[in-house]
């Protein structure tokens, strides 16, 4: 039977610190295009890969129980993507769907019926949406915000990675109820994105602000005077964490009565081997303030409703996504590791193949 | 119209670090027993005060927005505690009523209605109960778990802080419950009671931890190995949070899937200049954990429900109370103070007047 060539980024290390490309490699393996018979697995070609900071995590050496999709060193990366059905042995699925979900870093996977695979029904929308706002980042910005954050109209919103993938959707979901809504980012360009292109009411530049970097509590001051005085004079009703470290320390002296922090990420604290201490917490008692970590695990069933809400809204241009797209399978590690230096500008796709 | 003599216990000044007697200072003040013409206030006479941790935050200098609550130099404390009403302007209350509420730390109190006061109706337990278990903390233990922490059937319960006036309620609720409770103590006294007593399947003193005060990570790594290997082999359901720092930097790394942490206190920070940091938080992100900051205030509506569910229990001696009984308000600074070395065993109550 006919083998084709099938590139894989690989892992070639558990990763300590900062990744770095040299923390995979680019193979070149086979895979033969037919199912085996009676198989009731799926063959797919994947065309669009999302490049995620929770991938990080998956790096490390695994401590303590076991984490079932922690990464081997020696096999390919695993996580969400577009693929194309080339042949199926699930009843769900047929040759030529187009499905969004958990796959490999590869440019053909066979797939266990067991894996996560959403059938695409809409494609009058850019396909890589679907490693976005239409996918898991999308679903966690909705989920984050409106379930474990109760959003509620008029909310005084803020937001940390801001232009991420998740970001500049929690920042404009906030917009459409009528919410006051400020992020941070890293660069002048990104919180220019928010206020010119995402409609945010306000933003700023977490890097340069001076003494960000100083001591914690002369920074935690610091940001407290940013965030209390520049933007938020009444206090924050929901803060989208994406970050953690300083900017969650600085958060909560800032939290109003009541207030919530869906913890969507801590993307700060993830190359770190000793994570930075929060030591404003004792302020969740006095503002009876609610911390809940989340992911998109957990609130998959709402994706019809999430579709009903979100398809309308960027058919009419109300709701926008940027995407920082690279190309091809090779560019996957450097796309990755761009990630954690903030060196994407919105959502950051890998394209594997256009069909 | 006659005056008599008004003991009362003053802030001399704002404190910092740990509070020492000599913060605080007895003195003598004349009252007239009798209401203004045409007042609505409510005279009482001081019974039974609560000595609770969350007073040693009114103690602080205010800094931010201002505490309602927060004491003032040169006045007296504030605090729950029951009383008898002497006259009453309020249409609620009349003389002869005894009540529990919000009241001064003196003999004879001249308070607003504005004030929370409850009317006791039972009277065939212990009237100190109402400082206790039947007030605030008993309150506060009942929403704490059910309500914040969502206690299941079965659950596994990690409570610190465990022989105190809230901890031991958490522990034996959650055991009419049918789970499995575990608490910490300070004293081998403390632990004993908690399997002794109030019927806790396990506790550990966490001063006999050997390394619990070295560096961090070690104790953390300490603490870890004790909860996970001793004491919750599978995780914890509910940790009922009322220590924080080093303990809570520990229990997050034990925690189980979707665990809820209901945040009461941070007893252990309250009279550090610097709190510690906690470096574990991204762990409620992995195991979708909701930690949330709560008071009694905003479950205060939940009282004839708590009454309806815990009388017939301490009638048919299902659940049991510890109290320690300090006689004589001008004891009331060495009570409260003992708090924050653990002095108290059970609840601490400070007796003004026995009728």
């Amino acid at each position: 039977m006919a083998q084709v060539r099938n590139k894989q980024v690989l892992l070639r290390n558990h990763v300590t610190g900062f990744p770095k490309e040299s923390d995979m490699n680019i193979v070149e393996s086979t895979i033969t295009l037919k199912l085996p018979q009676g198989s009731n697995h799926v063959l797919l070609k994947n065309l669009y890969l999302s490049c995620d900071p929770y991938m990080r995590n998956l790096m490390n050496k695994p401590e303590g129980p076991p984490n079932s999709r922690a990464y081997t060193p020696g096999s390919p990366l695993t996580g969400y993507g577009v693929s194309k059905v080339l042949e199926s042995g699930h009843p769900n699925y047929k040759e030529g769907d187009l499905v969004w979900g958990f796959t490999n870093w590869e440019e053909y996977s066979l797939l266990s019926s067991a894996q996560i695979l959403f059938k695409i029904e809409h494609t009058d929308v850019p396909l890589t949406y679907y490693t976005g706002i239409l996918g898991m980042p999308g679903v966690t910005a909705y989920a984050g915000l409106f379930e474990v954050g109760s959003l509620q109209k008029g909310d005084k919103v803020f937001v940390s990675a801001a232009s991420g993938a998740v970001g500049q959707l929690v920042g404009q979901f906030a917009k459409l109820n009528d919410c006051y809504v400020v992020g941070s980012a890293g660069s002048k360009e990104k919180v220019d994105l928010l206020t010119d292109k995402f409609g945010f009411d306000g933003g700023f530049n977490y890097k340069e602000e001076p003494d960000l970097d100083a001591a914690l509590k002369r920074s935690i001051l610091n940001m407290y005077v940013i965030i209390q005085i520049r933007h938020f004079p009444e206090g924050i009703d929901v803060y989208f964490e994406n970050v953690g470290g300083k900017t969650l320390d600085a958060v909560l002296l800032n939290m109003r009565l009541h207030g919530r922090i869906p913890v969507c990420g801590m993307i700060s604290q993830y190359n770190l081997t000793e994570h930075e201490g929060v030591t404003n917490l004792a302020q969740i008692i006095y503002k009876r303030v609610r911390l809940q970590g989340f992911n998109f695990m957990d609130w998959v069933h709402l994706y019809p409703k999430f579709l009903d809400f979100l398809l309308p809204n960027i058919r009419e241009g109300k709701v926008v996504y940027v995407e920082d797209i690279a190309e091809g399978l090779e560019n996957g590690p450097s796309a990755l590791v761009g990630l954690f230096s903030g060196r994407n500008v919105g959502k950051q796709v890998l394209v594997v193949s256009h069909e």
